[in-house]
This record gives C-alpha cells, structure tokens and sequence, in this order.
C-alpha cells in the first residue's frame, strides 16, 4: 500500500526534484506595459537607445563652460554674462562662447558648448536687482545679464550625461523578469510600450472528500465546509496565477480520477486538497500516477505542519496532493505550488520571500530533522519586533486567521528558547 | 514665494500630519467571499456559529471512552471491541459502551458516548488477521473486531472540541482588515460566503512640464517620456487602488488646475508628478491650494531622495505633489501615496513592510537628520544576505530597475560602515 511508503525528503530536496520535472512551457502574450505589472518577461529586453538621449541638467542654474569657473569662489567670484534662458522640451540652440553662461531648468538639455551647470545657489544676480530664485522670476528676467559664480564646477557637473542611466543596446532587462513598477517606468523611458509577457498559470482545483460541502451549504453534524479551494485559489491569485474551481469530488478513484484528467487538460496545474485520512491519500497517489508520467515524485516532506504531501509532476505540469488540514494545506501550498507557479511563468528564483525578524517571546518545542513552521502574531518591542505565538492544535484555520506570519524553525534546529531572534515569514 | 518657505518635516511627523487630515470616507461594496483577497473588511464580522459545530477527531484510529485505556501499555495492553466504522460526512450515531470503540477517521465526528481517539499507530488488530493500516483495509473489515490498545488516552485527547477553532459571537475580523487567503477560509467555514469591504481607491494621476511627452511618442533633444504616470499606477494597483490617468499638463497654471479640480473630483487621490524646476514646484503648490481646504501641509520632508514632496489634502482626499525626478517620485508615492491608499481603505496600520536584513559590502555615506534611501542589490553571502548599494545619480530610473530593494538609513545616522547589517525594503 502506498500509504505505508512514504519517501520524506528535506524541503529543499524536495523542490529541487519537482523543480526539474516542470518542463511545460507556458505560451507567451504581449500587453501594453502599463498593464504588465506583476506579470514575468518571457524574452530579455535591450536598449533600442541610449537614456538620455541628450545632455541633461540636475539642477537649476546656469549652463556653463566649466574652465570659466575655475578659481571661483565666495571672496572671489568669477564673472559670467548670462546670454538667454534654455527653455524646457526644445532642443538646446544656444552657443556659448568663453565668458557666457545660459540659464537652464532641472532636467533641462545642455548646450553642446556647455560642459558643465552651476546651480543657482552658490550664484548671485549683479545686474537687475532681481531677488529670489530666477526660476521663479523667470518672468521678470531680461538679458544678458550678469551674474557672480560663488564655486568652481568641474567638467560633467550637475549633468547626466548621454546614456549614463543606459547605453543603448544593453540589456535592461531578462527573460524571467517579475515586473515592478520601476521596470515599467524603466521600458517606458526608452519609448518601449507593449512587453512580452507568458501567460498567467491557469490552476486547477479540486477538493475531496465525503464530508465535504460548498460554503454555501448548512453542514449537518459530521460536515465540514469546503475552505481549502478559496485559501488556495486566494494564494494562486497572489502568485500571479488564475485558480479554476473544479468542485468536491466524493472519495472515490474513479470519480476522481475523471475530475482530476479532465481539469489537468484544461490547466498548467493540478492541486487536490485530498483529504486527511490515509485512505484517500493514498487514493490520490493512484489517481496521480494514472494521470501520466512521472507521477508522484515524493510523497511526504520533512515540514510540520504538513507532512504527508503528495508532490508530482504529470506531462511537464505540477500536480499536488495537499493534506486536508486546512492550516498545512496553505503552508504547503506556499512551499510547492507558489514556487511552482513562479517557475512556470519563467522565473529562475523566486521573488524574495517576506520575512521579519522578531524576538521570541516564549519557548518552542520543535524536533530536529524537520523545518516547523509556527503561526505567530507580532507586535512592536523595546528592541524591535516581539513574535508570540499563536496556540492551538494544527488543522485550526484560526490559527492563520490570528496570525501575521509564521515562525520558521531550521530543519537542523530542536526548538528555539524564548528571547530569542527568529525569522518571521508574513503569510 | 513658496519656494523659498520649505516646511520640512521628518518623515514620521509628515505622516501623521497627512493622516489627521484624510477625513473622506471611501463607500462599501459587498463581494463574494472567494473575490475578496487584498481587500479590506469594511465592518467588524462575528462568528455565526460555533466551529466546529460536532467533536472531530485529529487521527485515523478508534473512538473510545478513555477511562477504558488507562493503564493501558505495551506490555499490558487493554482489549476493546470495535463495534462499526464511523462514516465520515455524517453523524455518529454509534452509542458505546464500556470496553467498546469505533473506527474514525481524521475529520469524522465524534459520538457522544466517546470522549478521546486512540491512534491507530498505538493499536493491534488481534482478530481477522488484518494487515497494515485497517484505514486503507477499510473494504476487508467485519465488525465486531478485537484490538489491542497500547497506549492510554486522556479524555479530550486527539478530538477538536465544539468550537476550540471559533466559539459562537466571538469577532473573528475587525473591521479595516486586509484580506489574505486564510481569512477567507475562516470565512467560509462558518458560512459566511459575502463580504462587505471598501471600495478600491480611484487615484488621479497628472503628469506636469513642457518637456514631457507620451511614451508610444518620439522625443526629439530637450523631450522626456512620462513614466512616472506609470509607476506610480503600478505602485497604486499594488496598494489596491485603481490607477485614473489624467495624460500631460503643460506648466501653466490655469491648464493644471482645470484638470487638476476636474480629476480631483472624480476620484478619491490625486497625485502630480510636479516636474523639477523650482517655478514647477511653486505652481502645483498654487493649484493644489486653490482646489480646496486645506491645502499644502507641509512641502519639504526630511528623506533622500524625495525632500521636495508637496503633501496636502482637499476635502478629506489625499493629494500629493512629487518631485518629477522618477527615484524620488517612487519613493515619495511609497511613502506617502500607498500609505494614503490604506488609510483610505480604513485600515488603521498599514501592512507590515516587507524587509529583510542584509550586511552593507561598503560604507554609504548619508547625513544626520535626514533618512536616506539607497537602492541596493542583494545576493547571497555567507551568513545571510548581503546588500550591494547600486551607484548613479539619484533622478536615473535605472538605479531602481538594477536594485532589488532600498536601503534605509535612518534619520539619526549619519552614514553607515560597510560590513554593518542594514535593513532593505524590498522594492
């Protein structure tokens, strides 16, 4: 009986092996990049030019020949005629010979005679009894006009020069990419506007067994009420992924296994929430390993909660089998079928888990040999963040309810005494 | 002029500031349940009933009265018969008497006349000959059957109590409560299968400047492409916002305010990405003071990149003016827009940051009084994380796309040495 051999792999292991069975390609789509956030590069993106494509200043100030300032400073400024104002959004057409300078705007274009700017604070109006910023008086502004330079420039000062933020034909971004909104910002910029995007993971789920009844039905004593299909479908969603509800399915092989063919077909991923007794684990290994090849890979990881998950690969495609435990369901979930969905979508790692780090506020028994994860609420310390954590047997969905994370204890670690540091993985 | 009177203030300070002033109160809908992850309750919700509703047991094995077990070992076992199987989805009805047990099975209810389950891991099978897990050998039992029992059980043992997971009337979420996926699911387990949550935010976005230009346009010398419309849409879809875009505005103030009142009015924010001149600057704080009370709060907060943010609020609506600089014009959303978006959704504290801690591989410099935003690489070193600080000038939008995260420094430090750890915001 399956049910006796249980293979137990590290969770390390254990990924690492359902990592190289996910060889399903998903296809790729292209969207407007104001659209892509959160969605993965399916090709690496280049340059088409460089950023920027002309001189630009970083301040307020003047436009200036950097040589004409050297030696400059408070006791002994230099002089400087300001022949006109570069104005924003045209190219700049001023040329400025030795001795002149042009007034020019924060993310204004520089002269092609201009190598520098100096910025208006360390300059002072002689001429025409202007006060305050010139920006501001911009109005009132005639020239030429003189001005005293208070500090020497160096060549390149205050400017960006061409494709200082990216030389063209670099690469800005890879395949595999989880965009952000800097990265639309950054395709943007050089006038990119739609991106090659794979398409978002369609997830199957299912959920079995005989007690089991929609959420919207009143259960009778012994009933329970299907919850890990929308913990699930709710983390697919986070993932990037689309769940696609397949139902209850009673606890029996071929009803199962018909659900389970025809909701694989249609997906990129197939999760049963199968159960807790060793029957229908059992069950669902069969049904697995009728869908295709390899089958189930492992069959139960080194993890509390959550131990006896049943993880395989059908055809290139992730297939999960998740413990019926609601709590060790979503935690499993989280360990297998988002880093599943982060694959699929192309990525090469995953995106960086969100983790705090927080003071134990009281001893936790763990075994060594086994990677705990323990739900804990936080709460602001003296020092930091404090981590209490949540009591209760663990098939409690509450438990995650009145939780902000989880606690993670190593798998090499046997408890952890209270005071001290532990990792905090917000869930 | 304005520009010249900047009311900086630390950020903490500019926050609470902003917040006292967000009085708008964003309408609610109701959604079903499974549609409802990362939205926010917008009442406190009750428990209905009890849950569980019926006794169920934690292990595959036999119900039985526990005062029958004690004493029980492996070498002196005690002898029960198992009188039936306990069917799981339906009520136990099996009355037990002294010296008998029946077969459950994770989940199943627990009858009346039992008060704790054996695992089967402690039992034996002596009549039948039945081999292996009787779970799996369901199909081959005749009952009554014999067994033995190892090991004693306390009453309450392996059986969830009658709402040991919620009691009845308890507040199971509050309200102003973002919904992760196990909050659904302590929704659905008690039936609840609607729920009520605010509104998502409408943000209006405005870009400002002569230079500025769509992005699907050319730019000739002296042009830019507005992306921080972009980024900025991409971070208010992060924060559960939807994104209005108001396209560019010339810098001229009888065109910005037109549009400015007119998306202010349709919408529950309005962010202008204000350009970077100091005449850009001083408009947006002339327009947005004459859309409403109370106007500019502060114009100037004590971080870096970002100092020149304009914060104000009209009418109880948030409205921000950044820098047109697209690090700061991130940072400063990140700091002030999303956190807007939350109070807005009626979450009292927003959701804890995602941080992790990374040792600096050199030292950044920075100022005392100021808190300080460097984009920063991670990778993996050999005891945890290490934070690489990615150089450029502080308006390049590369810097962000290159960075995996943002190095914080706080207010009172000036500089950090490299080798020190530092905390990274993802980003």
């Amino acid at each position: 009986m399956a049910g006796e051999f249980f293979n137990v792999l590290p969770p390390d292991e254990a990924r690492a092996l359902l990592r190289q069975h996910l060889t399903a390609v998903l296809p790729t789509e292209t969207l407007p990049v104001p659209e892509a956030v959160e969605r993965v590069t399916a090709v690496a993106i280049r340059a088409p030019h460089s950023l920027p494509t002309f001189r630009r200043s970083t301040m307020d100030g003047y436009a200036v020949r950097a040589a004409d300032t050297y030696g400059a400073s408070e006791s002994l400024p230099a002089f400087l005629q300001v022949i006109g104002e570069l104005p924003m959004g045209q190219p700049a057409n001023l040329a400025l010979l030795p001795g002149q300078a042009a007034l020019i705007h924060t993310g204004g274009m520089v002269p092609d005679s201009a190598d520098a700017v100096v910025q208006v604070e360390h300059t002072q109006v002689v001429s025409q009894g202007v006060a305050g910023h010139p920006d501001t008086a911009r109005d009132t502004l005639q020239f030429p006009l003189e001005i005293e330079v208070l500090r020497a420039v160096a060549v390149g000062q205050n400017v960006l020069q061409i494709g200082e933020d990216v030389p063209k034909g670099a690469q800005i971004l890879p395949a595999g990419h989880w965009l952000r909104p800097q990265d639309l910002g950054g395709l943007l910029a050089l006038g990119i506007t739609e991106v090659a995007v794979t398409r978002r993971p369609r997830v199957g789920i299912l959920a079995t067994g005989d007690e089991v009844i929609p959420p919207a039905q009143t259960a009778v004593p012994g009933q329970i009420r299907d919850i890990n299909s929308y913990t699930i479908g709710g983390q697919v969603k986070q993932a990037g992924g689309i769940p696609i509800y397949g139902g209850i399915i009673p606890d029996d092989f071929h009803a199962l296994q018909t659900a389970a063919a025809s909701l694989l077909a249609q997906t990129d991923m197939l999760v049963m929430s199968a159960g807790s007794s060793v029957s229908v684990r059992d069950m669902t290994v069969e049904v697995i390993n009728s869908l295709g090849k390899p089958g189930v890979l492992l069959h139960g990881v080194a993890t509390r909660p959550g131990k006896p998950t049943i993880v395989a690969a059908v055809a290139g495609k992730p297939v999960l089998g998740l413990p019926g435990n609601p709590v060790s369901a979503m935690i499993q979930f989280d360990m297998f079928g988002t880093l599943a969905l982060y694959y699929l979508q192309g990525m090469p790692t995953p995106p960086r888990r969100s983790v705090v780090w927080a003071r134990l506020t009281q001893n936790i028994a763990s075994e060594s040999g086994r990677e705990d994860y323990i739900p804990a609420r936080l709460s602001d310390g003296p020092d930091g963040l404090l981590a209490t954590p949540v009591f209760g047997k663990s098939n409690l969905i509450y438990t995650l309810v009145n939780a902000d994370g989880l606690i993670k204890v190593p798998l090499n670690k046997a408890g952890v005494p209270g005071g001290e540091w532990v990792e905090v993985r917000l869930f």
